[in-house]
């Protein structure tokens, strides 16, 4: 039989003291990236911590089902995009809306009034080259101590992953969508 | 510049229509297994769906970050262990709690009254050997057809990897602690 450690680690019980901000990044092909932030976004919300979920890809008027029980809980997810993608029509007005997004993070990031703030899908107008990575190296660099900072996204550039502290790559083993099994409401919205 | 697609793939939008339960199992030793299970209970409860949590590993009496927030959400968590791992001093008690929770997370999961069950950390019950594996593949078999079951865990073993219609591989590109930086209050518990 092959033992694994409990998910509580005697490393975690020990360590538990010292406290900083930590750049927490989820990246790779498969799912679990957004989830996982809005599940950290949760505890720390549940820890009575102030949380702030910024959306790169998403419009402000996005409904799934997330932005529902965040709203319901009093912490509305802000998009900050068009659901542009690479494939947009006017990548210029997309490009101006993302870097318009990202000054508004960085300003929360930045404030250090929330202690977790979260980058979802951040990655796509890093990878588009519509907004600069070293500044928001800089912002991380240059951010309140206290603040945690989750980024997601496929294919974080390298330079993100040197900075965080902690890196989840999420891989794709399976995917129901390739065997033709469609997207499930509620599940992927 | 290295374009990656957008996270709502055209796959995605002309998928949408087709509905059946999925089984989704979140494995790996990386950190967001646990949290993108909430994140899709956050999401599955925001769209209205009937959601139930089991913790496998964690005690009824468990006040993480998760079970403060999904209380207040009126989806409380339910843990069906005493904290045990495979270093507890009675492992009989521990494995008869085990699949006394089993039996319980069954039951649910074959009512079919809930849309989403979790099965928090199942996969260390079954690695003990203390749920065995050939009931939990026939469960999720048998199960009523709009049902998704979300299972998580390290080392999750490849008869459930084989069953799941998505598999997601948590990798630990880099973790906090192995540079010395203790749990923080919020984002570990």
């Amino acid at each position: 039989m092959d033992i694994v450690p409990a998910p509580t680690s005697a490393r975690h019980a020990k360590a538990v003291g010292q406290r900083r901000g930590l750049v927490i990044v989820h990246t790779g092909p498969g799912k679990g990236k957004s989830t996982a932030a809005f599940g950290l976004a949760l505890r720390a919300h549940g820890r009575g911590l102030p949380v702030q979920i910024y959306q790169f890809m998403k419009v402000p008027t996005a409904r799934f089902g997330e932005h529902r029980a965040f709203e319901a809980l009093g912490m509305p997810i802000i998009g900050l995009g068009d659901g542009f993608s690479w494939k947009s029509r006017d990548l210029t007005h997309s490009a101006e809306l993302a870097r318009g997004g990202w000054e508004r993070a960085e300003a929360t990031v930045r404030a250090g009034a929330h202690a977790l703030v979260v980058l979802d899908e951040i990655t796509y107008p890093l990878r588009y080259g519509w907004v600069p990575l070293q500044p928001v190296l800089a912002c991380l660099r240059e951010r309140p101590a206290h603040v945690h900072v989750v980024l997601t996204g496929r294919d974080a550039p390298q330079e993100l992953i040197d900075a965080a502290d902690t890196v989840t790559h999420m891989g794709a083993v399976k995917h129901h969508f390739d065997a033709g099994v469609p997207a499930q409401r509620g599940i992927e919205d």
